[in-house]
């Protein structure tokens, strides 16, 4: 049996795992995949996201390799991120949680109601 | 421009972040998907989850109808956990996940070791 170990953080299960719990990374990512944005319009594009935990996100993305930042010297600076290859393949593969998402919620909401209506008789 | 936004809790986005940012049902579900086990070998086997925590992510798991729960009439009650069709399609989702970690950590560690290391010069 393949044992996961969230709590060697050699386990590769663990990093991705702490990557993926991270909510703003993945929406950033999805919204990255179709292009680079610049920072004021990701953070409308985020509904709810702070500026500083935007700038967190960014700067995390951008040392995993995630995320490249390129800084245009306007007055004020504009900056703007783009995805890298290799934050092109870890988003492919999170897209596929949305979709998946988006296929079986319904059904994920059906069984949670019927599991609250306590539809659990017999053995 | 298709705009992921965790704070709208119909969002199918939202929902499946909220599910695989728990650590421990992702762990679960990668042990449940090579076959039925036990709660205590389930204990056992995701290091460092605590007996309230691990019943309380087979809850939620249950109710998401992603795993179902069997009891056996022995003394004392035995409980087994499995995964069920709905479950198994999150868990292979899932997996994709673990083999992007096992593919491109090393990549990701050198990533962040270059970025620590200051490599950050011009414009």
């Amino acid at each position: 049996m393949n044992i996961a170990n969230p709590y060697s953080s050699n386990c590769p299960t663990r990093k991705v795992l702490d990557r993926v719990a991270d909510k703003w990374a993945v929406l950033v990512l999805g919204l990255l995949i179709e292009g680079p944005i610049r920072f004021n319009r990701l953070r409308r594009a985020v509904e709810g996201i702070s500026q500083k935990m935007l700038s967190q996100t960014l700067k995390s993305l951008e040392r995993d390799g995630l995320v490249s930042r390129k800084a245009f010297a306007t007055v004020p600076v504009t900056v703007e991120y783009a995805i890298t290859p290799l934050g092109q393949t870890l988003a492919t593969t999170l897209d596929a949680l949305r979709v998946w998402a988006e296929t079986h919620m319904e059904e994920v909401t059906a069984n949670q109601q019927r599991y609250d209506a306590g539809a659990k008789s017999g053995a």
